[in-house]
């Protein structure tokens, strides 16, 4: 290899892509485009364009998810049922100071809370950085992408748009989950690729339910009931069979090891599911 | 944030790709490999590599879509059914100064027609930048890429190969709209993932035709008649609900809201649709 | 284009991702994000995340093509069923000088034959770059593109872990093809996203079993006879016609001109497939 590469004096900008335009077309080339035209040394993480399509709240779960490994930078969130109405777009300012850009529906509100909330506000629906004439119905490229390289590349939040008020801003609330005793019932969170479906609930929530680690439990989902065991990670149990852990993120997660829980048990992101001592 | 990086000074190079390599394999990460190993700091911006497999028009209709987007550089298009055979290998100098690198099958000429026409034409098929021995089927990581990279990295033109008359270059003509009083009849140039459908035709099109905005029309499509209003984004309609829309390249596009008008209505790349005052 | 960027001098860090982690997720976004959060400067080449889930032979078989386009930099690689489990993590350095790191389950070792062979090993399970706490699901995230983005960024192999002895590394064996008179049997390598279909067998075997260029052969697969011939390129042969080709890495393969010769003759990656002189 060669000699070490000068790093951490000077660090590139940073900016993240959270969308729904999947990568068959030509929808996050393009934006990857116009954010070098204008921040060409800026560094581009694509952290998923595979949400799906118009999955709001999906979007912003990855979001909340995603953030606290995002280098400081600018992280724009494109999932926008409504572009080319009236609906805000926006670029916020976290307490931790990372940027947020996107639409204004309560895709980034996750994201803030775990950023310490939002400390400024701008409306950028009319932003001076946005690329005239603006489509009806490809925001991403005219506006918020430009607004996003805007900013990485130094321009000053405040002078991007209209200032707002953050209590006005969107939000997207979360069912909670339900802890009894033996029991914990959930709101499903996301599925992924591999049909991996993750519960809007944690191991603590699991412990006030007085499950344990180890232990087999009854699981019911859409109607029907499955055996699954309380393990820390696939290879735990065998293939074929069903698994709760905690994911990645910390959420409780149920799986099938080499298998593909959600479609082989018909859970949806819209499904409730509960955990029941046996 | 950091402190603003500094930009616009020095750009870094930047290499486009455009190819219906798809993304399961690794032909894309290859050519990447490639690239940065000649021109270490190139900038490298996937347009889209999910143009269907072999599509040479399409190809070059997202070529001629986005080339407006993409910053100064050099732009390899890779739709290359008859690669391996004597078809030329070429890279080419736009009046506006961007350079185009791709198989001599017309799967450029839309893009250069939008930046002013060829002003040097190169045949690289056999160019002392290529990757020897060049193998029989790969010739973006073999011949494409390592032209692109040398460029990219500062290489004259002239001396990737041999000087051709531009006016030889292979072409792709579109078949042109229909305009008559209260009807417009139009091929398909394009379906996305989603199932939008872009027509060869503008918003002037339809103005000739006598439509306006607001208006219901009569599509007919694959024999079958539809009703849709001519509208300007999605949310103008309900769910399930189709539209005409100016799509975000200037050309009329067909849609259903919430909904995937190509397999709905089984419309497909060859398809032409007439658009009907009721 | 812009004047020349400096290029060749200092060349920046280089880390390629080649993984089973598919797209529709934000796995491979998240890695890329930890790797800029510890080395700024890094680019990353994604080699593919789609590699089949689990496939350990299938992406030491990609490692092992793609390893010699790579520039001088860390590799890493992700196919990984016993996340979580006591299997070791390793990053090795390689006679050529190139890093790899991942599981040690074999998916580097193809990889490192092609580098001259492991010249330094290190066991960086419990590696002081890792980020705690390490989950149980996702190394990727947590061990390996940490290691991997440390040593980009100039960290010595040496302080990544514990040294281990080359020899106790795990390997891969691939089966052999068989030559006979006339006749070539071979185990299918790897299925492409297209179909085509490539053998663990070289152009050398097909000449020692006396088959030449240009002839036509008979192709056994899953019980059933096709006719082929031994072509260079796909445009050698009508469409829908078999060919038998050199593949881009040397290797031979077979598909079907514009169609899919894994699905139309039920090839997976466990077949074996015999070529006989007609």
């Amino acid at each position: 290899m060669s000699a070490p590469y000068p790093t951490g004096e000077v660090r590139p900008p940073v900016v993240s892509l959270l969308t729904d335009y999947g990568v068959r077309d030509e929808f996050v080339g393009v934006c990857h485009a116009v954010i070098l035209g204008s921040c060409p040394t800026a560094r581009i993480v694509d952290v998923t364009h595979g949400v799906p399509r118009h999955a709001v709240r999906g979007a912003a779960v990855v979001l909340r998810n995603v953030i606290g490994y995002l280098p400081a930078g600018v992280h724009m969130v494109v999932v926008d049922p409504q572009v080319g109405t009236e609906r805000r777009a926006v670029a916020l300012r976290c307490e931790d100071g990372q940027i947020l850009v996107g639409p204004d529906n309560g895709v980034l509100s996750l994201g803030w809370e775990r950023c310490g909330g939002v400390v400024e506000a701008i409306d950028v629906s009319r932003s001076p950085h946005r690329l005239e004439p603006v489509s009806a119905t490809f925001h991403g490229r005219d506006l918020f992408a430009p607004v996003a390289a805007a900013l990485a590349a130094g321009a000053e939040l405040a002078e991007a748009g209209r200032a707002l008020d953050p209590d006005e801003l969107a939000v997207i609330e979360l069912e909670e989950p339900r802890v009894g005793d033996g029991e914990l019932e959930a709101p499903v969170l996301a599925v992924d690729g591999f049909g991996n479906v993750t519960l809007h609930a944690a191991h603590e929530d699991l412990t006030a339910a007085g499950l344990r680690l180890g232990e087999s439990v009854e699981v019911e989902a859409t109607g029907e009931r499955y055996l699954a065991t309380l393990v820390e990670t696939f290879a735990d149990v065998g293939a074929g069979e069903i698994l709760v852990y905690e994911d990645p993120y910390r959420s409780l997660a149920l799986a099938i090891n080499r298998g593909d829980a959600a479609s082989t048990m018909r859970i949806t992101e819209d499904s409730r599911l509960t955990l029941r001592r046996r």
